[in-house]
């Protein structure tokens, strides 16, 4: 597993962990390596650039970016980097995560982010993974195995189901 | 390049060829095999499922899939494989593609969506192009060449615009 | 009763079912038999095409669907079926339902899907009892002496409110 | 077929007729019996209570109604009636639609809209169908034959495209 | 006082009363009289009609309606009588009041509602007495004299402010 | 009726008289004393408000503002007087008349302003009208003629409409 | 520092403190003369006036306003004076602050407010201090520095976060 | 006029040039130095990062920036800087400038952006040239002559909308 690619996972703030830990946790279950920072394109637009910047040849596949309000940290990311950059909208106290989803989705031609939902870390994370499979067998068996046991799980719910509405 | 793996661009209707075709043409700028579909999540739903399930065996990497409206192609088609699937949201209508981009971007978690913006099909294709691009040098040579190159044409109107200016 | 057409009631996930319920019991209460599944248009998609697929020849006469964010789930079971599909978008942890609204309502020609408003649960039950009752003489019977008692029931809160108001 | 019971096509204007006829038409190619009228919650609510209350006796068994901006007409009808009313959102002059969605499907507990997209006539009839087909095998016969010659339009689609896609 | 015309205030519901109280306490401040009813243009609908085409010959001058989600209640009455109309939408559990708010104020032409803030139900008290006041001196005074308290408070309030600035 | 009181409409740009001019004509076709002006919350503060402020004692009996984006003005003159105010919301170039819809209806408690549709210009006349006819039985007459007409307009629509229909 | 220009941060409501707090503290951290009043567009519109008419004859360089709903205090503000004037927008009890924003920042061509985000009090007074700093460099220079400590803010905020991401 | 400080006014693209000339003309109308470029923060973001980190000891005093869609061009011009940095959201094709405004002003603490509306050029320019009149009392003076005749201008208006009224 050593030779996978590393996942960077960039958040704009400290405060969007309880968020993003979702993605970070879904990773490492996976056994992708994964790196985590706390950057911004706005108070540390250096170290973001420079990051950006270098990741691929510091040995990362993907670059995972998590930030609120005028969420422009998966763009300016992307700007520096022919990685798939992955941008997860995260909401705040206003306008329930439409700003954030908007400021990371609408992309200009040329500086492509793959955007997922509204505080949508797991995802992230899974999308990741999908881009990391397309070239590594066994972590799209992973996949393809969580996929099935997702599969499973709603079964399962299913079926026990069937009691709580016998009751209503 | 004949061993690079091809990409898949599915729309739900002939009618969205016109945006489309941006992201075949540059698929094909980049010498990345490519194979487009009409295919409906509701009209033709077997076949979407068919060829999503079998995308990977037949030897694709990334499945762009663009609709309008309630769309829900992207996500049908992420639900039978584990390539990455990326969201093409098509302005109708009506709503200015606001229905199309919530219905492709806010997935549950399991099923991750890569959304890019509104008739936003240049940067599909760009993203299924980094998405390869993490297992093929040359491919990130070439996505690299291009952003400096798209460097250059802004400094080139940057240039173009001191005339235009002057005269105001 | 017995002859009369089953309702089922699909929700996309078991945490829709405080929601969801309200439409159970109302069916229960209208004395038309129901039929509840969780199912998922990502997670069980096979299940859920198959499910709807066969839903006529099962005795089922309308299908319910319930579903949060990217709503896939009725235009999926729709694309299934020539039954009536009510679909009730549920609201999640962020941009107030309005995403589940768009992604049910806003379904292309061919396949339509009957939606009601947001958590709407109560009204989904009630309108698949209009979809029966257009053939069950009885059932249309029981909607409009439910439809009296409503009536009644807010001319009993009129003639309560005029006390509270006098002490205001 | 003379005994299937009719469908009522009310819209608030005569403006609407060039969205709404695309219902009436559907319908009739359907063998449907259908009666369109022009109707106003606002400026006619008596000749609109009156037959949305005499419907049922009248032997109807949809009514489908169409209104722009703040769309009270539909919820006018289904509060005179147990018949399923069907709401067709129509774009007007401002907010591109979103005023007459909200306005037809967030109706409170107890009066059902079964409301279809915005402009979407042709789902309604069809919509209206489904429900008659209830109890309708015939009409189920032919709602059945239209999807697989839906299915079958697509697929021709797909097949036409290959070559404009091979010129790109 | 006893010659002044009546305001009705009308609530779709009963659970709206909390917010329609305010209305009710500033019309009775003021000297208005005001008959307060729990109607709904769903579920009374006859009683609605009536009341609002015999409001004016039963002493009413204005007429307060308020009502949440695809709120008709204030179109419905309207369409029945001459008299102004003044709509309060009223926030639901979903989207915030938008519904409700574009429901109310959105009106086709010839059938007016005063629509005030969502939840405004001082200023609906507010307006109607302005209305009366039109050809009521005495209520002109009076509100002249609360608009002057007004103005009076808030510069209290600023003198208070200072203090609490100071600390800061 | 030369002892009506006047109705002033107020535009916030002479632009907008192609919207405006609707609600002159309707209050002249009721015979009811108009003046017109352009005014501006912003360039012509000081005239607005003395305006506003003077109006009661000129003779005027209700103010009608239209402004469009952050549209002030019926908000501002509604500061200055205790006459209703009617607020009507013009689209402009962006958003669809929704920004100049909440800055109108949107107003705090104490300044109501009665709000009507995006460009309804007609309705706002039609309810200047009745607000002039609380206390005026031969205006009341004739808005109550007007609303009669406008039913049996509709119900010719709908005779009309029944070759239409019969030809599709 | 005593012939720096003063800063006046104008609130419409003295509920609005919690969140404006934030500004005058900033501005007073930084050595900026502020003076903080309570006045409303609409209740206090003389006030309003002659406050922001004589604002730059009494010493102030810039005015912030803080205002929610149909926020209209900022453009009022605004057109009565040249000086710059910085617009929050306050979120309130319905629509999440996008009245507000809406309200203040869709001014009209010719009176501009510099608007900043939802609640965003700090960034209005860090933008306050730009402009003065503008002709002022020993304020520059310290808003240089607390950019430069922001920067080392996330830098030790990110070394923090690699030890809770290690027990993920 | 020769020492005054210069206003940057900074596109994300050539096609911007349309919208963004008016704040070009507006600035030389007044005297005040400018200088335009096209710099893009996914494009460009190297020489957009240099020109600010530069701006202030290159003699600017304000930088404004307009850019459409994600629009983080003024959130990443603002984040190297301290001069004050106006935004402009420019609409695009889609969703009506609403996802560049809120791209533009929903920036997080510690980096505002002084946002105007949407298309806002002209006041972009005032508002750059309130902020350098602060300090030079002379441009104070040629803005302070130009709202008098914005005044002067609407006066105008209204009088020759008298004749116009006349005849409708």
């Amino acid at each position: 597993m050593s030779q996978r690619k590393k996942v960077a996972v960039i958040m704009g703030s400290d405060s969007d962990l309880p968020v993003v830990e979702k993605a970070i946790k879904q990773l490492k279950e996976l056994d992708i390596p994964v790196e985590a920072h706390v950057m911004s394109a706005h108070r540390t637009p250096a170290q973001a650039s420079t990051f950006a910047g270098s990741a691929k040849e510091n040995g990362f596949g993907v670059i995972i970016a998590a930030a609120g309000k005028a969420a422009h940290l998966a763009g300016v990311l992307a700007a520096h980097t022919t990685l798939p950059v992955i941008g997860i909208p995260i909401k705040s106290s206003t306008l329930d995560g439409l700003d954030a989803l908007l400021a990371t989705v609408q992309m200009p031609g040329g500086i492509p982010v793959a955007t997922v939902a509204i505080d949508g870390a797991q995802n992230a994370a899974l999308l990741a993974a999908q881009i990391l499979a397309v070239s590594d067998d066994q972590l799209a068996g992973r996949l393809a195995a969580m996929k099935q046991n997702m599969t499973e799980g709603v079964l399962q719910k299913d079926a026990a189901l069937q009691a709580k509405v016998a009751e209503l």
